[in-house]
């Protein structure tokens, strides 16, 4: 083949590729925000159909040979030779699976994540466990094909985020064990108390609404290329620069399920928003699903949970909820939203206790993989684990062990990317605090400042280096943990010390 | 190949189609409904893709006569053969189109819908002018590839009603000018005069949604099965018995918008949901466009507008809008709906003069594909035929020539099936009054008896037959407009005489 040839076939297979998941973007962002009930069996047999066309083009061995002579070519485009790496990584992965068994795979999936929704709603486990049971069977059965040695769960881990095993994740858990717990247990068990009733008053979900509104201007986020909605867990769909969608969920009775999901999603967002024009249509646009939560973590947190925002826009929030604000200061309700107890619900933790649910479920995962445990052991695991680690058992399973979607959406080895996600966000921080006066720029409403640096180091960077080559470019160093024990020592000592 | 392996080969072939077909519904149904404007230009692309794949994939040799293989069959399936054939006939449309013009096709009709949106809410033609012109442009050298004989209109009058041509349509216009002009004219002159004003007082958009979800009990649509929602332009899309969507849009002076929007697309929308659900993955769920029509306009005039209808559930619209109903009396109120003046709103006329709204359009499309007239003189053409037919002219182009959507989404030789269903909708109607005392199941809310006639005679007979075989085996007789002459003069002479 000429290279010219060579290039025009990469430029076909990419396009087909790209709109595949354009198509899939739309039927999933449909099934997750209105789709009606009735509809799923229907769809299951079409993603099923449409996954199984896209699996057997990709493993047509004329594209894995196309694929091949790229990145062996001495003098290729980089972008076309990282593009071919990565596709032919995935196409690694999936290479010895029958393709039956991965549409029915596919197929089962989208059921077990609409009876998921319906489970929870009825807290009925039992009525998703066997769907749930086969989602890991075939997991298992699949990462037989994919024959690697070693603790299987290590193969789901690198799937999320290249790089990282149990051995790694162990030292990040057991540093924050070590280093941070203790702190936490003080903080939870000192003289300072926060009275946080006022989250849990009423909230109506229209005032709400409007306030998650401002949040998107305050952002800097653009709703001519998004879309915002209500689901049931809230999560960000990005297929393009102009075409970013994003939900939360309104509880009428606390205030916060809608505010800092909405930044966390918005965070979400703007990576994606802000992420490089030319890589659209390509597999460039994404580096790792932890440097993903690394951005929504940090907007969530690094910026939402902060003085100074709520020095700038608690007077919108009053505006809004006048009766429920009254007599509240922006540094008292600051100290409310940041304030740390227990809780048996991930997506409403404190920054303290966050990464407690998350080695939760890490350990749960681990043990599944690893067969120890079965899906039957799961919901009293679960609740023991919470007892164990925060203090206190979910009410029921609804809060419990189907509290999250990911493992009815066949997530595995995601969720510990989320509190390695928060701990790079820390590390960023710092890194930005070099060159930017943080706070003076939140309390100045500039958040173009801080979306820009975002953008340059991290957003417009896509999916061009592996997350620990992007991480040693953003901040210099290699990953250390000890960044979020400092940061979460410093806050947590001005508001309880 | 044995029988076995060509119904393998058959069964591929259609689950390939109706996944490409599921993908479209989901990615158009977004499109329309909420994705957000800067999207387009990246969608547009994506479709174009899509649409290319699924064209080449429909060319391949092997498939063709694979199909050609089914319908010479001595003893096939007659199912599967109905359902060759029309995959056949869509092919043969289709063959000598070259795949990248059919591609840039595709890619530039879903810009111009979206440029439709902005140039109507700007009331700025100019803007889309162009793009409507190369849509025109585009068709008329698709039409040529089809090397028809005779006028190219009729090319696109069988694509949408099989069997139909100008001298047809023609025809049946003419019956119209003929037998009914003349005391469409009488009525408009009369003595009788109704005043409509209460229509025009303001309605919340949240209580005519009620009003509208209250309809849907009334006709028994299943929302478990469906999704309601607000669009520029009204429209049903429905992918299976157990997926089907609708939209309305709500005006906040005019409550008839919502009101026979809404019941219209109910009937498109219990014609899918109705539809058998074996048919489901085939292209065996739709008669016509013709047909299709004769249903909603069935549910909208034959059920929406009458009078017992008013009689049953006037009261809940009363209890919904107490003062603007102070006073006013179901019969009065179904005067008043029905009450007959010239308008230059397609989809707010009433009974009488809607026929003409489609006549305008009809007459427009032939001198387009005839090459009469170009683009350019569209804008003056419509509104001095709506002098000419109606005795008045739209304020702007956004209430004339960009008042539909259809034009801007490349559908022509759509708009005369909107008149031809009506008229099926009459026939139909004197057809069940034969079995079935409509009044009094009207009355009596019964509306399933209603709906399992229509089921069972039309809904779930699909694609199997043509609109003409249908219509025969549904009414027993060939088609006749003097039906809808008649049910509107007896009709209209109650109101106005």
């Amino acid at each position: 083949m000429t290279r010219e040839q060579l290039t025009k076939k990469f430029n076909d297979f990419q396009s087909r590729m790209s709109a595949h998941r354009f198509a899939m973007f739309a039927i999933s962002w449909d099934a997750s925000t209105e789709a009606p009930k009735k509809s799923a069996p229907y769809r299951a047999r079409m993603i099923g159909q449409l996954s199984g066309e896209i699996f057997a083009y990709q493993m047509l061995p004329e594209n894995i040979a196309m694929l091949e002579e790229i990145i062996s070519l001495p003098e290729c485009d980089p972008l076309m030779r990282r593009s071919a790496e990565k596709y032919l990584q995935e196409i690694n992965k999936n290479r010895n699976i029958p393709l039956a068994e991965f549409v029915t795979a596919r197929q089962n999936t989208a059921m077990t994540t609409r009876i998921w929704e319906e489970a929870r709603a009825k807290n009925d486990f039992a009525m998703v466990a066997p769907h749930l049971a086969r989602e890991i069977e075939t997991n298992r059965r699949f990462l037989e094909y994919r024959a690697s040695s070693g603790h299987p769960y290590n193969v789901l881990l690198d799937d999320h985020e290249e790089g990282m095993t149990i051995e790694s994740y162990d030292a990040f858990f057991n540093a924050l064990k070590a280093d941070l717990l203790p702190f936490v247990r003080q903080v939870h068990q000192g003289a300072v108390q926060i009275d946080d009733s006022l989250l849990y008053k009423f909230y109506a979900k229209e005032s709400q609404k409007r306030f998650v509104e401002y949040l998107i201007q305050v952002i800097r986020f653009d709703m001519d290329a998004g879309v915002l909605k209500v689901s049931a867990h809230p999560f960000t769909s990005g297929v393009s620069c102009n075409d970013v969608r994003f939900t939360v969920r309104y509880m009428e009775n606390y205030l916060p399920a809608s505010v800092f999901a909405g930044v966390h999603e918005l965070g979400h967002a703007m990576h994606s928003q802000q992420g490089d024009p030319s890589f659209e249509g390509t597999n460039l646009q994404r580096c790792s699903a932890g440097m993903g939560e690394s951005q929504s973590r940090f907007y969530e947190n690094f910026i939402g949970r902060s003085l100074p925002f709520w020095q700038t826009h608690f007077a919108k929030l009053a505006e809004i909820f006048p009766e429920q604000m009254e007599g509240v200061t922006p540094e008292k309700f600051w100290r409310i939203i940041n304030r740390s107890k227990p809780s048996v619900n991930r997506v409403e933790a404190d920054e303290l206790t966050y990464p407690m649910h998350i080695m939760i479920r890490y350990e749960l995962e681990k043990l599944l993989f690893g067969g120890e445990i079965k899906v039957e052991d799961l919901p009293e695991l679960w609740n023991s684990k919470h007892e164990e680690y925060l203090g206190l058992r979910p009410e029921n399973d609804a809060a419990g062990i189907m509290q999250d979607i990911h493992w009815y959406q066949n997530l595995w080895g995601y969720f510990p990317t989320y509190a390695l996600g928060t701990a790079y966000g820390a590390q960023f921080y710092y890194t930005m605090l070099e060159t930017i006066d943080l706070p003076r720029v939140i309390s100045e409403d500039k958040m173009e400042i801080i979306n820009e640096w975002l953008r340059k180091n991290i957003h417009a960077q896509g999916g061009l280096f592996s997350p620990s080559e992007l991480f040693m470019r953003v901040t210099g160093e290699e990953f250390n943990p000890q960044y979020l024990v400092r940061y979460l020592k410093e806050k947590y000592s001005l508001i309880y010390m």
